[in-house]
């Protein structure tokens, strides 16, 4: 068969491990394809020391690229959501295939780009702006067809699951391990994106849609960092049986589907609690399979080329292939996509992890248990530790399982009424991840 | 678009189990998959408890099916290697695609089913037929198709992972846990092909295949069970910092490919040690991605439905397309397979558990040592363990680390000569499953 051409935009981190890539094992790949893959062109503003390009046409105005009638596929690898979405519109207008690792622009513009494409006729792939080389929106949309999932839980920043895997490990400090991941090029210069959850926001988004065949609405999710997460919880958690991971969590219920990325507390005889250190792994709960997990790195040069160029492949593959039979970009048809309401955290149940540093007082617990149980939530456990000394606040951890959000918060606020708090609650989500 | 018409031959627990899914998640499957997957024809030879089939054609001839002009895809769910090889060549013959679960044919009689296939122009999709609900076959073929891949590792029979699972959480020994898998029904009346391995060797065959494109080789597989696993290993195992699982490692070397079935250590704080009870997973470490796991159930009549529906929803989207665009069945091209041999046991390399039990004699541990050391092999670990009591012998383990098998068998042979053992030697080979 005739070779399949591809153009390359960016050749940044992923653009050269993807260039690299191709190159390396063309002939492997060929041999799965059923056809050369061949760069064709390569588009990079900047020089690009990571790849070497000699023998192929470069152009610094990418442009050149989505407007070069020879590309079939164009790879958009230059990150951002304005001149990429500029750039794959174009593409897709051009009657070019696109494969995008760029997380960012399908939350935020995928229901724009993908209504582009289907009109076009043209793919548009993007396997690998979801935990990296982690074949998820494959094992989803295609392994797991049969199922009505019910949620999936995923540990898909990496840098956040190293920091939290060295406070856990070795009782450091937040601020410390950022600082060191910083140092080791782990994390960025500003961590905002990471540690706070926006980047595990915008793939939990493309989870989401893909999971339950609802539009992309990354402007819904609720987000919250691991910035506040002190050693002493990470401590207590464990010390219950748990581990702190931050975790993305969609979840389909009778109301709505709940999207939300917070730190969460998890059984640590599950599989996915002893995902550690920059690795990345999603669990999917679905009603046929039961539950299903898939685990690998979700960063880094090659292993995000890896998810690029198996979307090359594929895309290859469905170059003839008429567009209804090809995998739907949201799993589900356009057309029949579902209105289901995003909740609002307030309307979301989960369990909880509270650690309140109370006044030595008598009746002090007695006071909080009935503030509690006025509102219907049990204890599950609770630790009640030994004061460091006499004027010390005495730490009192709880462990309550399938609250509402909006009764917790109200309960809360019974007992920050009571005057029995030295320090304000803290409170950490947590999820059992069971069937 | 169309209705795609299905025959279902066998309505045992996987036969039900994708009948029921079908009907169950009728509507989600069609809204990811464009169109109707309808089951218009069963096969029953015997009655079917469960599955209520009324309203659809049934016949006990279970070839009407395969001669109906009206079905599009065959189901083959009867097992066996004999009727099912027959049934599913004459589909193939009759034009029609075929999605089966049958490891055992795949493994023993695929190179054939395969050739007649790609002569008919038609498809013949088995993930169901490798570690159940899990989509490796997807993950491999597709999914990881910009590697070149070095190795897979799996766990992927249920019974003997639930064995080892409580033989190293209870304590437990191998015949007591044995009988109480087959009463809970977990393993069957005869526990040969789950124990001796037979069952993973023909997933492993498989999961090579499509690993490194060769052919089907299941003839060439070496296969070692677990039913000579003690205790005391399980035990010793744990205090040096590794899990007994019953691994299926594949290898691509320099001079071959690894094909074995056999208990290994692995070290405990890799991801795959903490896989448990009767779950599956399958670790796959290449060179752009670098490890990856998948992770779920491996059998059972819905989690191995969750693998046979999706196949049937692959193989409906590509049923216009031209054969060569097709993923190719062990995903390189039929003309592209290699003719790489499989490594006879005794070429590979791999680490080893040693417990020797010995008599208690001055200078038997610098006796031993010096044998091995005269081979070459170093000791990365050691326990010397106090006697029982005056009588009784003392045991000695070792850990070494990648020896040649043939190798480690010439150092054994002259350790059993220094007539300095109370019982014959134990030995585990040991992976760590390390890049």
């Amino acid at each position: 068969m005739k070779p399949v051409n591809v153009g390359i935009v960016g050749l940044g981190t992923v653009g050269s491990g993807t260039f690299n890539v191709l190159y390396r094992n063309a002939e492997d790949i060929a041999r799965r394809a059923g056809r050369e893959i061949l760069v064709t062109h390569v588009g990079a503003r900047r020089d690009h020391p990571n790849a070497d390009t000699s023998g192929v046409r470069v152009s610094r105005d990418i442009f050149a690229v989505v407007d070069d009638p020879e590309v079939d596929i164009l790879v958009e690898l230059i990150g951002g959501t304005s001149t990429a979405r500029e750039l794959v519109l174009k593409a897709i207008a051009n009657g070019k295939h696109v494969v995008t690792a760029n997380k960012a622009l399908i939350a935020e513009h995928g229901n724009e780009i993908f209504a582009a494409a289907q009109k076009e006729g043209v793919n548009v792939a993007f396997e690998a702006a979801v935990a990296g080389g982690i074949p998820i929106i494959k094992a989803i949309r295609e392994g797991l067809a049969a199922n009505r999932i019910d949620w999936v839980a995923g540990i898909i920043n990496g840098t956040g699951n190293y920091i939290l895997t060295e406070m856990g490990d070795k009782g450091r400090a937040f601020d410390e391990v950022l600082k060191e991941a910083q140092a080791l090029g782990y994390a960025e210069a500003d961590p905002t994106f990471d540690v706070e959850g926006i980047d595990a926001a915008h793939k939990l988004t493309i989870i989401a849609s893909i999971a339950f065949g609802i539009p992309l609405q990354f402007s819904k999710i609720y987000t919250e960092g691991i910035s506040h997460i002190t050693r002493a919880d990470v401590a207590y958690a464990e010390e219950l049986g748990y581990k702190i991971k931050h975790l993305g969590m969609t979840r389909q219920t009778a109301t709505g589907v709940e999207l939300r990325v917070h730190p969460t507390l998890i059984p640590e005889r599950r599989l996915i609690a002893n995902v550690n250190g920059v690795m990345n792994a999603v669990m999917v709960q679905s009603d046929a399979v039961g539950p299903t997990l898939y685990y690998g790195p979700g960063a880094g040069s090659e292993p995000t080329a890896s998810a690029v160029v198996a979307d090359v492949v594929d895309v290859a593959r469905a170059l003839t292939t008429d567009p209804n039979n090809r995998v739907p970009h949201l799993a589900f048809r356009a057309d029949s996509l579902s209105d289901t309401p995003i909740l609002p955290i307030a309307d979301v149940v989960t369990g909880f992890y509270l650690r309140m540093e109370v006044k030595d007082q008598p009746g002090v617990l007695a006071k909080i248990a009935a503030a509690l149980s006025d509102a219907d939530i049990n204890i599950e456990a609770i630790i009640q530790k030994d004061q460091l000394d006499a004027n010390s606040p005495v730490p009192l951890i709880m462990i309550v399982r399938q609250v509402l959000e909006s009764k917790m918060n109200d309960a809360l606020d019974k007992i920050r009424a009571l005057d029995v708090l030295a320090e304000d609650i803290v409170r950490i989500r947590l999820e059992t991840l069971g069937p």
